[in-house]
């Protein structure tokens, strides 16, 4: 069995642990206070696990607010925004 | 502001990614697949965010499963132990 592992990204700002299982592959991870402008390679389930995020989809000019319990979907090879608060831990569903 | 804090558990087969905001302290972690004692210096709020945990609360004699989107709450200063069939995702908040 491989060991759990551990990602960083934007500098360390974000960090994540990757898991598989029967819901399929995904990690979760937590960010940092700042403004972050993520790319897909995959669909991408999102949900906030604690705190707040605040995220410009591909193809809106609105920023949405994203509380915890709720998903918002990217398709695979777009960019979104995402601005941060305050600590927020998420989880991440690729498909 | 500090750097995102991970820690490493039981050999490397449980790791978390630490943070704080308005819902208080809290971890977000991967569990691989094992069977875990652990302790509590806090009341905690575990919840599952992908998978299944199987648990056996302080003072009980029974397993019982913990399912994704389900909480159990355990006192300060206790022990519990923890079944992992599937690599599982989870949030812990302290109090």
């Amino acid at each position: 069995m491989s060991e759990l592992s551990v990602n960083s990204y934007f500098d360390n700002q974000v960090k994540s642990i990757a898991l598989e299982n029967a819901e399929g592959v995904s990690t979760v991870g937590v960010m940092a206070v700042g403004e972050y402008e993520f790319g897909t390679s995959q669909r991408e389930y999102m949900t906030v696990v604690s705190g707040l995020l605040t995220v410009k989809l591909p193809g809106s000019e609105d920023w949405v607010e994203i509380k915890k319990g709720e998903t918002f979907i990217v398709e695979a090879n777009q960019s979104f925004g995402v601005k941060v608060s305050e600590q927020t831990a998420y989880h991440c569903r690729y498909e």
